[in-house]
Parts: structure tokens; C-alpha cells; sequence
């Protein structure tokens, strides 16, 4: 069951704000979804399905994204899912970068986090059946985007599942944690020492084990501080050149890697996807 | 001299969020100023000011407001103030409608306001003789436009100050505040019980005493909880009809005070600026 935290018009569709109890993390997880002015039709519409990065939750893309406007005039649903479980009987780190707010989009292996931090299943599994089944999504026609983190989370999940998405881009994405600082301790922290286990959530890793997507849309700013050390988008240009992936990767001159940027290129990223979800 | 806080490059241009030390208010000062990407060339560029509502700082509209990517198509330089002052030094009433966050725009009167409420002197004489020094702008082409309390101090800075401002518009504003709840306490608590200092701050009064703009744009939504009680935006349409006034007066079926129904209108608004700005 779906609790409706808000319901606001905008852009002449409806920007909702749910929460439901989930199987998959044992927590209550809150996500926001955007209806467009076509929903109102009755019509089953796509969906694009936008992953934030560390630190944020659902809120971040809902206030500061500006999707809406282009998201109304496409006929697209987005839905902004949390980062992670949350709450008083979730583990947490106190830490920025690992626990609440951190997810990783994984299944935890390792105690304490095992128990909610349950995010891959969440997001592949339980949210896309419960959006199915309490909204007019058209779950034949799915893209997934994201940002940073949810960067990371857009490129492995669609690299694993092949044909689910007609669509994939990232924003400033982490393509592959198992060689930078932010994925290292994380993929250790939720899955241990056994790599083996990160491949399946490293994008590069995952391309060069053979998982294929038919083409990539990825944007990075040239002012992002974490672009050198985290981000490294030449390691994903390597793996497309390699494995004949069609990449279009944008350095934009000055972007860094907030809002600020994010929002500025959304709407070409809507309409990049819209186009392949017609 | 501008302090700047954060320089952000987005949809082209960036968006600065600056502080200085203010003589009217006597305090530190913060305000947001974006600047389109035509702002690079040298020329000068009309300027939009932003008012914000109750609770705001310039944070809410910098973050939600949805206006970078039309003022970069438009070349439109667009300014939000704070509130009111703030800080240590400065008295609060510990209420979320009156002190910090809600200066409504006057020169505060009575004690112990009077020292830094100074805001009507801050909006009208001192931050624009900052922006027009240190900025790009062209302090011939101005226009005005603000939400709710802001839309208060819009339409009432400009109805004071014919020949300004280009154009004015508004976002559910508070169009008589000497008539309504959120307006009274502020005018009392401001500038005592002296109704004489009131009308010259409330648009309907000001209208009513001979004060004209060539035309005004205004928005509200129908589902907004303060329209019936706070904007009565049926005040303004009578004062501007007896006084000649062409008012555009737009109901929005199903929208609330949010900033989702003030993204959703604020590219028209700057189209409509721009149009006079030209």
C-alpha cells in the first residue's frame, strides 16, 4: 500500500511524494513520482527512472532538477526513489559516504548492513512492481538515469538487465567503484572482501564480463572536483571502445557536479530518452 | 563590497549566490543574482528582481524556482534578496510571519525592529546601487515580480516608484495587507497603529490613493489555502478597475502556494518581461 505524503500540481501534471513499507529493506521508503498532464487520460505512459546520489534523498531531483517542465510536454512519468533505507531500527555509520543516505544501490552481504540495506532488490524488484501496479506506468516502456552514485546505479542495473529499458544515461556517473575511493568503501563495507561480488555492481567491470546495453548517453562537467578521482569517465570510454558500445560522453567546459549542472542538461536527457521510448 | 559565496555555472550562465555587509539593515546580507550566459560579452542586461514569501530566504527560488533556462534563452539577469536581515544582532520574534524571514518589505518603525528591518531601503535604494555597481546590469531596463509577501513587495515598490521598473508582475500576492491577517500583524508589529504608514504599503491602498503602474500580470492558483483569506486577489482586480489599471488576473485550476505552481508560470512571467524589457 502507497501513503500519498503529498500531491502538489505542477507543470500541469501531479508531483507526488509516497511512502510504503518495503519488503525488500524492512524500512518504510519514501519516493516521489511525477505524473504528467497525460496521466490524466487513463493512458499507460513511460517511465524514467532517476537515481540520486550520496547524501540525497528522493528531494534532492524533486525541488532542484527541473524535470517537470519537459517530463509534462513528453508524456513521462519520473520517479526518484530514496538512496537508501532509513529510520531509527536501520544501521547507520554516521558517515557521509557509507550507511544512511548510501545505499550503493546493492544487496548487502555484510552485518550489520545485510538486514535493510537491501537496495538492488528495491530498486529492480519491489518499486517497479509496486509503481506498476498503483500508477498508469507502462513498464513495457522504462529508461533509467542517474546521478553520481545513481550514475553507478543506472549503468549496472540496466547492464544486468538486458532489454529492460529502452534507454539508459547517467549524470556524472561512478562507472567503476571497484577502482575509487567512494565504491571501495562501499562495495567492502556492503559486500565484503570477495571481488567477485563488485564486478557485478562495477559498470566497467560488468562490460568487460560481457554485459551490453545498445547505446549510452553520459554527461560530466569539467569543473566536477570529483571527476578525476571518483568519476572517471575514461575508464567507461575505454570499456564502450572495447566492447563497440556507442557512448556519447559530454565534458561540459565549467559544469561541476551539483544541481546546477544536472538540471541544466535534464531536459536533454528526457527528450534523448522520450525519443526511444516512443 | 560582494562577497562571493558560491559560483555555480548553470544552463550557460552562473548563478552566484553573494553577501555584503548592508548600511541600511545593518547586518550581513545575502541575496542570489544569476547571470545569463550573454552576461560574458560585456554588455549590460535587464535585470528581474525576486521577492520572496514568508519563512524564504534567497535559497527557496535559487533552488526551486525554475528560472535559469529561461533567462539564459532571454538574457535576463535575475536577482533574489533575503527576507529580512538576520544574524546574532538581530532581533526575532521566534514566529515563522513576523521577524526573520518575514520583513514584508517596510522600514520598520517601532522598536525593537526599527534598527535592522530597514528592508523597503534595502530592496528599493541599496541592493540595486550594489547590483548596478558590481554587475552587468542595466539598471534602465528593470523589471519586478515576487510571491505572495513578496508579491506584496513588488507590486508596492513598484507603484511607488513610477518609471522604474518596466514591468511588474506577481505570484499569489498579498494585495492588501492592511486587510488581512499575516498583514496586519506585520504592519502593526512594523510601523505601529498609525493606518496612514500602512496604505503606503499596501498595493490596494496605494491604487486607491492615486499611485499607477502601466499594467500588471498577476498569478494565483485555486487551490492556494491562503486566497481567500490573505491574497484576495479580488481586492486588486477592483482597485485596478476603477483605476484603469489592465490587470491579467490568471486562476490556475488545482494549484497550490507552492513553489510547484510557481516554477510551473515562471517562464511566462520572464517571457512577458522580456517582451517589455526589450
Amino acid at each position: 500500500m502507497v501513503e500519498i505524503l503529498s500531491d502538489n500540481k505542477s507543470h500541469g501534471g501531479r508531483q507526488l511524494v509516497c511512502s510504503h513499507a518495503s519488503t525488500a529493506t524492512g524500512a518504510s521508503m519514501t519516493f516521489s513520482i511525477f505524473l504528467p498532464p497525460q496521466a490524466e487520460g487513463g493512458a499507460k505512459l513511460p517511465v524514467v527512472w532517476y537515481l540520486s546520489g550520496l547524501t540525497c534523498t528522493h528531494a534532492n531531483v524533486t525541488k532542484k532538477g527541473e524535470y517537470r517542465a519537459a517530463c509534462a510536454e513528453l508524456g513521462l512519468i519520473f520517479v526518484a526513489p530514496d538512496t537508501s533505507p532509513r529510520g531509527d531500527g536501520v544501521p547507520d555509520a554516521g558517515e557521509w559516504d557509507f550507511g544512511q543516505g548510501a545505499g550503493f544501490y546493492v544487496d548487502a552481504i555484510e552485518p550489520p548492513w545485510a538486514a535493510n540495506y537491501q537496495m538492488w532488490t528495491y530498486i529492480v524488484e519491489e518499486l517497479p512492481a509496486l509503481v506498476g501496479a498503483e500508477f498508469p506506468a507502462d513498464l513495457k516502456r522504462q529508461a533509467i538515469t542517474g546521478h553520481s552514485m545513481g550514475g553507478h546505479g543506472a549503468l549496472t542495473v540496466a547492464l544486468r538487465h538486458p532489454g529492460r529499458f529502452r534507454s539508459v544515461s547517467a549524470f556524472a556517473p561512478i562507472v567503476a567503484p571497484s577502482q575509487v575511493p567512494w565504491g571501495q568503501k562501499a562495495l567492502a563495507g556492503y559486500l565484503g572482501e570477495d571481488r567477485a561480488q563488485w564486478r557485478k555492481h562495477d559498470a566497467v567491470a560488468l562490460i568487460e564480463d560481457g554485459a551490453r546495453v545498445p547505446e549510452l548517453l553520459v554527461e560530466v562537467g569539467s569543473a566536477d572536483p570529483f571527476l578525476e578521482t571518483e568519476l572517471r569517465p575514461e575508464l567507461l570510454e575505454q570499456a564502450c571502445e572495447a566492447a563497440s558500445i556507442p557512448l556519447q560522453l559530454y565534458c561540459r567546459p565549467g559544469y561541476d557536479h551539483s544541481y546546477y549542472f544536472i538540471s541544466t542538461f535534464m531536459a536533454d536527457h528526457l527528450r534523448w530518452h522520450a525519443d526511444r521510448l516512443a
